[in-house]
């Protein structure tokens, strides 16, 4: 049977590390769906769209990658893709306390679906969404990061606002 | 002298996790009152009058149990109410981290009143107010992690609002 | 292709957590191999031959199950076996610490095995080896925890020992 | 050469815990340089120039302490002011995953500052600007844990509005 | 009905931290039976018969404490002696790891028997009898860690042991 | 005046990731003295003497490192060589609950010495020595985890031991 997992997230942007899971997780799954979690309550930098074309850009070269979006539980959309797996990767024990409950939940949830664990490497450690975001926001080099197509939108969006400090208030 | 131990939090709203922890409790405490927080600047999915009925719904076959509510400092409400304890449960390392900083500040303002941890059973570990609101939002079964009653209300909440995903866009 | 996985440990008994976590793999894997670490300088409650008659009497049931021992390093195993996968348990913080560690150096050794995550059932997260050995030690009631054989054995290997304390010297 | 550290935080406002860091570091640095960080996406409880004030009264009696303010990256701020080091506190775990991560992309973007941890004197572990300001707001006791000109300020900012519950909603 | 608690422990020897738990909890429980483990198979610094003879003398001032000794499962002695707790202190992280499987598997033996956390005082948080030991080894100052009986019995073991380093080996 | 750290340790042997730590200290630091600590208890692999062999070989190009010995308390010694500083590696989150202890009870015994940590680099998150020994026993490559020197002895310690598993019994 094909091993099946879904490797759901926000994906605002997709960073290096996330590609880094995708490649390691391929090496266990015969087929892997990124699956943008599409919540309506929450804003993000790049619309669901933009997510989605950053992905495809990113996983282009890998046949058996499908990107998705979905909304509602992970567990219904993980059986109604017919998934073995939901893909994680864990890069810091604050990562894990957070996806050790999710993971209990949704296998309360449903029982079908297990929770895989991947780690990132060592050079992701630090590169969350949102750190980057904030490094990009004050005109950090976020190169070799996120894949090129990211840098390049992420740059659009701050444009020239990243101007650094003018210092003390007399 | 009786033992009276508070037991503080916004119960918005109750668990099976909490019920546990006011089940073990009596076994130490000869009196818990268990108090909700009230905090006008932070609303919750439940109004207080709400969490109130659910409580008494829930804890009704205790005699020496008490609901109420409060603001200001959980020590000085405490103190009002003549507690040695005041109740926590412990499920997580995360838990731990923020129940250990409150403890040592309480204990500061209020040498008198001890903290007292009990852990949460097994079965209750990952059912917190909030991940539970989340998994019903989505229509997820929460059959066993709350009373009956508050199952009850949080369906009618969420009412017909929880469809799942539609996929992908184009 | 074919998945297949290692699942390395000392296995000094095998437990009802170690069973759980076969059975999850076997849902992302086609094959897993039990491996018994074989450590010379480390004497174990039981013989390599005892841990394989338990382990082999215990999963007898899976006919894509296979147990072995190995000596030496865990990735040169798994890469002699051609598995993708090297699979491991997790529990609690304190696990996760340990095991970052080593899937880092693992990695580092041979970046074609993948260090795979599976998380323990809630039910066994207490059951390590090592504390059910000196629960049994002391006459505690290990029902439940280990397989029937294992019981069985262990009752033996501590025999009459586990009497009760006496109390207060003088 | 002579050695600097920058001292980079919000200080909303400075507590006696960021005082013990400061006097701390000078044993190791020649000059601290305490840097409020000015981000105008997030409103604090005193303003930059409060703040300023509040730090100044507080640390007027080192020569060798300058207090500035900045915005943008911490790194480019740490360049610019010719410092070695980045100063930072630990007093806990969650601190210490926050940090970790920070210090991590702090040396990807500059690779020529270090970042040094000095350990919070036990009698502040629990004294965070945040968990002071919550227990000033309720009427509590904050003595002995901000400088005398600090909790003045705080006094009149939470002025009366600190009255104790009324009790149970009927 | 009065509440007792045992308190177990290898109290080798008692230190203030333990003697902090030990007022804390008095004013939870009625009766604290401080209990030493009677581990044959582990030798300590003291023997069992002198950490009796230090207990009894640091806390003869509490009329509601007694000191015993057991060996064998601690839930077993809790029942045997008619106790609702079992009493432990908490003083860090890798503290609470422990304490929370120990917990678990007490629970799975015993239903009966709560495991109940106080928080050490902070002044104590280092105070481990290990570490003590190790520090008086050495010919550190121990003054105010430990009860006068017992740093008078620990400089006796350790006597002029203490000479500092010689220096480099050429 | 010139700002001196030891940094203690026991360097059986030392690692790249120690001599990273050295690195970053003497960015902050004038001088730094690295202090294999003697505890005649402790049988390690290397004696101590080849130990000083290899960190003066690792360490020859820095003009303002001391390789030097010691036994006895850490502050004494730091107290003794007129340092105000200890230096150590922070790795990981185990890492830092030990650390944390220990310069608890170091400022406790003296108060003049403050522990100043600086962040392995990612690179060497993994590399401790014993992790190193275990791996090179086996036959693992230690290849660019160690100095030159180091590798060599280990390989000549280790020999033609590090044969791999011959598989399962029977």
């Amino acid at each position: 049977m094909k091993k099946i997992a879904i490797y759901p997230g926000s994906f605002d942007p997709v960073t290096n590390g996330h590609l880094d899971i995708v490649e390691r997780g391929l090496k266990i799954f015969d087929k892997i769906i990124v699956a943008i979690l599409h919540n309506p309550g929450k804003k993000g930098l790049f619309t669901i769209a933009e997510r989605v074309q950053m992905l495809e850009s990113a996983l282009k070269k890998f046949s058996n990658v499908e990107i998705d979006t979905f909304n509602g539980l992970t567990v219904e959309y993980a059986k109604k893709r017919k998934a073995q797996g939901i893909l994680r990767g864990l890069r810091a024990m604050s990562d894990f306390e957070y996806e050790f409950q999710m993971a209990l939940m949704n296998r309360k949830l449903n029982r079908e679906v297990q929770t895989v664990f991947l780690m990132t490497g060592l050079r992701w450690i630090y590169t969350s969404s949102s750190i980057i975001k904030e490094a990009a926001q004050f005109g950090g080099n976020i190169n070799g990061m996120v894949p090129p197509l990211v840098q390049q939108k992420i740059k659009k969006k701050f444009g020239k606002k990243s101007t650094l400090a003018k210092q003390k208030p007399t």
